[in-house]
């Protein structure tokens, strides 16, 4: 037969069993944490009519889009979870209850350059509330309490959310003048901290054309640090010269009010002025989530207040709040840098029965109390040597090995052993099951570990 | 702005969120039962080299893939979870332990003709056991077991696996003299239940051109019917003729001997000699599963023994046992013929906190409070009249509001009303979990109903 070498496109993550578990548990953390907060899961084609698609679309989203005929139409893969949201909402605006408040974890699909690291198929792990005609600040204020629960749920305490309203920064810019650039100024400012202080200055002169006073100004203000409260009494220094300056303030006084009642401590909160997010629908409080002791990763889940969702499908206002995180690459960056933890079994079963007799049934009606129990068994199948039998235990990573023999048959019992320990006794099948679920309960531990 | 009208693709399923998560509540059983019997979770590309995707491939499945060009690569969406399947294992094949048990629910893709029930994106919830050169008759044995829990798991009682074996018909075709035309037989056969038999004689004679003899002999073959034991039974009187026909019959003696002790009632096994599966690949033992009150709905779990998984990848002899379930078509079906249980809540909250007072922290606390005992809280955030904000959690379908007034803040208090039953009382915040909980367990039942 001719054979055809298998392999996995580049740019598409494909896990093997054990570090598939660990992705799965990352993904359950984010579905009980989003759901714990009143977010429904969605699931829409990961195919969509190409113009719709590519309603909002700009000449950098067309060229890595993955966009095909079939028959008469004109197809594309789905390159994020927002615009099908948008079209979502939109076609089904008079069945949904607003504020609509879903969640989806799903890959999309971008054909980027092909680069370690970067993926061309991926999860985002996003939330939307979606308002018809207004939305609440307390919407924004709540998402810090959101990303707060999931990264703590994966375990961590060492991280940063950083928060910032694009009403101070609009309002900001038009106080000196610049209102036209300030799209530019802030995209400029993006960067400051992946270039520095220095040459955001330089690009503000040069490419954005402003004065050094300018310059100056912007920097000095980017420079606003501090508790959250020394950083909005700096700010109220700015009141009054300003409308839409006032009214972002305001946001983000409201933003930061309850965060006690909601649970973040001021540790993992900060009011950060540099933060604008490069995309220009956002128009409120923006966010972004830093590994503290990981800066090099960038931000880990972003996101902001937006006041049209779909305005390219229906003539409506719908504003919103979302946040976005990227799960596979997040998942990537951990596993590189070894911070996943080794210790959370990621056997596919709790126990492994192996039968020692010809007669299986004494085995399979083992293996089925253990079940009842709640535990995941594995029956094994194989007519093997023991040693090939144990061999494949330790391959499989399984914690126990339920051993039945006619010895233990005849007493009506099976023997545990535990793979990690050696430690093996003979006891019943409910002993068993209490003995084994003992010690899977006594493994408990982040899913990342901070080091 | 110039408006696109929205639309999602037909053939393209999209829930609304209350049918999401009776979608989700099924996928979920799914995913448990699985994990329960030592399935390992896998997470395939849906995008694959078209090459390596139609290695086996045939101008049917040619016709339906969706296959494109991106840049220099010549790509495809996976049309089945076995082909990737078969990809992993000879890529990872030296990363593996054998026997590898994998289970994947996720979507697939056929550019079928657009019809009403038809998808073209559809979910497949597959397991499949691969053994690395041999594969226990045990493992044949096992399968029932897991489809048994798994519609269990759905509620049903009224449902019955079939089960056949490949060898027993190649066998007893090959004591015909008919051997090279058993495909075509079986393809035939197959038919039995929507043509009748007089049909399928005429096909065998007409179109296969056998006799007549020929073809009743297969028709009194086929019509074997009754308890386990009688159809066993009926097949020993062809033993001592053909060896594949005697090995068939040996393997089917052991899937039958432990269905006991795996837990399988008589009531939902059958021996079924009309089932052949269509594909020529299955080798052994085969499955099909219906609703017996729905017949007209035809397999919903099918599956079979193969000897060769992956020859078109690696030279290893890979055999395995699978089975699959089309979630999509299956939830379709159940759908419209009113089959899911509407009792069970697809609330995406257990319950709604609608502050009452100006001041949020005492209900964002309170929501805080809520969650912390595992209950799935939204906090409404808009400032709206009483009455619009009742009607929101009418429409939202929770099935507890939870009110703060200043009456209850004052008392360190809340107002828990069943949205269901219009009761309302006062308690505090610990009693209320307890309270909804209480009321959220009492609310057990079946995701498909049986009437």
């Amino acid at each position: 037969m001719e054979r055809i070498k298998p392999r996995t496109l580049s740019g598409f993550m494909e896990l093997l069993p054990a570090k598939q578990q660990q992705f799965e548990k990352m993904a359950q953390i984010l579905r009980d944490t989003y759901s714990l907060y009143g977010f429904a899961p969605l699931d829409t084609p990961v195919i969509e009519d190409a113009q719709i698609l590519l309603a909002k679309g700009s000449g950098e989203t067309e060229k890595q889009i993955y966009r095909f005929q079939k028959g008469d139409s004109d197809l594309a893969l789905r390159f994020d979870l927002t615009v099908p949201l948008a079209k979502y909402v939109a076609l089904h605006y008079n069945d949904l209850a607003f504020p609509f408040r879903r969640f989806q974890i799903s890959k999309v699909y971008r054909g980027e350059r092909a680069q370690r690291g970067r993926f061309r198929e991926f999860y985002q792990a996003d939330i939307d509330i979606i308002g018809d005609g207004k939305l609440d600040i307390l919407n924004e204020a709540e998402i810090p309490s959101i990303i707060y629960k999931v990264f703590r749920g994966f375990g961590l305490t060492r991280f940063q959310i950083r928060v910032n309203n694009r009403k101070i920064l609009n309002g900001f810019y038009a106080m000196l003048g610049l209102s036209e650039k300030s799209g530019e100024i802030m995209r400029t400012v993006d960067k400051l901290d992946k270039i520095g202080a220095e040459k955001v200055s330089t690009i503000l002169v040069e490419d954005c054309a402003l004065t050094q006073e300018q310059a100056q100004e912007i920097l000095k203000f980017i420079a606003i640090t501090g508790s959250n409260e020394q950083v909005i009494a700096a700010l109220e220094g700015y009141t009054g010269r300003n409308e839409v300056f006032d009214l972002g303030l305001a946001e983000l006084k409201a933003v930061t009010a309850n965060l006690a009642a909601f649970g973040v401590p001021e540790a993992n909160f900060a009011v950060d002025l540099t933060i604008a997010r490069g995309l220009d629908y956002y128009t409120g409080t923006v966010y972004e989530t830093t590994l503290l002791d990981h800066p090099e990763i960038g931000s880990v889940c972003s996101g902001g207040r937006y006041d049209d969702l779909a305005g390219y499908y229906i003539d409506k206002p719908l504003p919103g709040v979302g946040i976005s995180i990227g799960l596979t690459r997040l998942f990537y960056v951990l596993e590189e840098q070894g911070l996943l933890n080794p210790e959370l079994p990621t056997a596919p079963a709790d126990a492994l029965v192996l039968p020692m007799t010809t007669d299986a049934a004494p085995s399979i009606a083992l293996a089925e109390a253990l079940r009842a129990e709640g535990l995941r068994v594995q029956l094994y199948c194989e007519q093997k040597k023991f040693k090939q039998k144990m061999s494949y235990a330790d391959k499989l990573g399984v914690p126990f090995a339920v051993l039945l023999g006619e010895d233990e048959i005849a007493q009506g019992k099976c023997s545990v052993k535990n793979m990690r320990t050696g430690e093996q006794a003979v006891m019943t099948a409910q002993e068993a099951a209490a003995h084994i679920r003992q010690s899977l309960n006594s493994v408990s531990g982040a899913v990342i570990l901070e080091k």
